[in-house]
């Protein structure tokens, strides 16, 4: 049974697993990607886990025929280089030659998100999906009939850098509002620290910038002392949001307002049939998607509305978009080298 | 010498020229589209436009082989339907078939943004390119490869309705805030209408809750009274802004503040090469894209930034995008029936 190696690299976890030629998960396992000892640690720890993989499926009598390989950041996906990565720190890693030369199979290299986008586009049943992760940062991947939309420059679906709230927070890429500042898990985690300091200390909310600046979130609720001390996850502002928590559910309501903003506004521009909505945020389930879809309705209009869904395969996205990316070049495989 | 006929009907104004078949125009003529008295009247327009047209064509010499027509609102391209528009006030029309029945040539139908945005992208010589006029509405086209991005359900390239004023002015599609409502020709003759009434009466200037409310239109420049009577058109608050007069530049500066946030974003979802922008605004010229240049550029950003560059086709862009659309049917004429 011919077999397809995936790889899904990302900041601090790699996820690896082997897929038979119908894109079933024959195995999987998870490890740390080294980051914190460099880029050239990050690249070693993708060809020894290749390496290790090849070996096992062979002894396990699954024989790869084809790497696929998700990584964050710009890629250069027909020269097969790992152009710019901010979370791995690496610039211009040609990660394609790398693994070709190392473990002897053909290999595709894509970027995670727009993987991750096909194998949910693929899941959903649909032939045209804007999938959207939403964690550390706000992604977009266009999949229309099978294809990711890349844009001229390979940078198109740079959805988290939509401007939704102008003058509003600072965004990591210099300007302010985007919605990635304003609904990422991690502007969720900073918007509560920022109204806990403020109720704490007895102040008005500071909101950034923000339009809706305060408006449901200075009803004066209590951050619980522990989770204010040591900054609430996104997930926690989430469930305390659920569970009434007024400084938890203005903070959660702001996100959601800003988010409802940019999906009207990327559906407006692109017209899909469907919104995939995943990432860690989208694990809050019905906290996020009940008043997203509300929010979204709320903006009624003649334009048609986006059906907007979970996500169905959570973080196992990006390897299965990975194993499908490469499962093209199962037939190709004869006229590579073998490995050293 | 075979030649193509085509139509570019508007609100009132229907255009239409004869290109032969490297593209060229030979003639072209303007005609009232009789909308003031009703669909039905503008279908008969274009059909006898066209059996005109086709007379004068095949007594001029030029035999006509195939039509190209561009039309505003929704169209259903494939089954040669406009399905419809607010401008023209049709739904349904089955407008191709009526013309081949009519005048017997092979005909295209098509949304005027797309040709235009076809033509658009023709000239400037870009393989990527988002086209955006900017007139009474604000709309797009995404020209990739010779073709438009038409989206799930054709409604793709709605960049009037991205919201860029959360709040902000009502739009005429039901929401707040969209682009077309805080920056179209129309919005401008808005805005200034009201900044001249405030003026006037003493009071503080309204500026229907946009987020950049007043911060530079409130310095008490008077607004010439002919013009702040009969209301003044985008054209003549360019005209004054350019002059020097503070509630023209205070409106205009607004508007191109709000356009840069649409363009920003446009620009992070699509990336494309070059952004053209035409329809009447344009035609402002320095006054226009200094300005705008200015604010794209002062977001700067780790994104690539568009290039932003002036229609070149100005009002003819729908025809030449018609026609672009028509000259592949000039090989498959032969099967059609001769004209009754």
């Amino acid at each position: 049974m011919e077999t397809v190696l995936a790889v899904d690299l990302g900041g601090t976890t790699l996820k690896c697993a082997v897929f038979d030629a119908t894109g079933a998960p024959l195995w999987a396992a998870r490890h740390p990607t080294g980051r914190e000892r460099g880029a050239d640690a990050v690249v070693s720890t993708v060809l020894e886990v290749l390496t290790s993989m090849r070996e096992r499926a062979v002894a396990s009598g699954w024989p790869p025929r084809a790497i696929g390989l998700a990584v964050p950041g710009l890629v250069d996906a027909a020269a097969g280089v790992a152009v710019w990565s901010v979370n791995v720190g690496w610039r211009d890693v040609p990660l394609r030659d790398l693994v070709e030369a190392r473990v002897g199979l053909p290999t595709v290299l894509s970027n995670d998100v727009r993987a991750g986008g096909l194998a949910e586009a693929a899941a959903s049943g649909s032939d045209d999906v804007l999938f959207v992760p939403i964690g550390t940062g706000i992604a977009s991947a266009h999949v229309v009939a099978g294809a990711v939309v890349t844009g001229a420059s390979g940078a198109a679906g740079e959805l988290g850098h939509v401007v939704v709230r102008p003058g509003g927070r600072k965004c990591g890429c210099g300007r302010r509002g985007c919605l990635e500042a304003e609904a990422s898990a991690s502007a969720i985690e900073a918007r509560y620290r920022e109204a806990g300091d403020s109720v704490q200390s007895g102040g008005s909310v500071q909101s950034g910038g923000s339009v809706q600046s305060g408006d449901s979130v200075q009803s004066g609720g209590s951050v619980p002392a522990a989770i204010s001390a040591a900054g609430a996850s996104a997930a926690e502002v989430a469930r305390l949001a659920a569970a009434g928590d007024p400084v938890a559910a203005g903070v959660w309501g702001e996100a959601v307002e800003a988010l409802a903003d940019g999906l009207v506004s990327a559906a407006a521009l692109l017209d899909p049939r469907v919104i995939v909505v995943g990432g860690g945020l989208a694990r809050a389930g019905e906290t996020l998607f009940g008043p997203l879809r509300a929010a979204v309705s709320a903006r009624g209009s003649f334009l048609p509305a986006p059906e907007i869904v979970p996500a169905t395969l959570g973080d196992e996205a990006g390897c299965h978009g990975a194993a499908l990316l490469a499962r093209p070049l199962l037939a190709g495989v004869s006229g590579l080298p073998a490995p050293s």
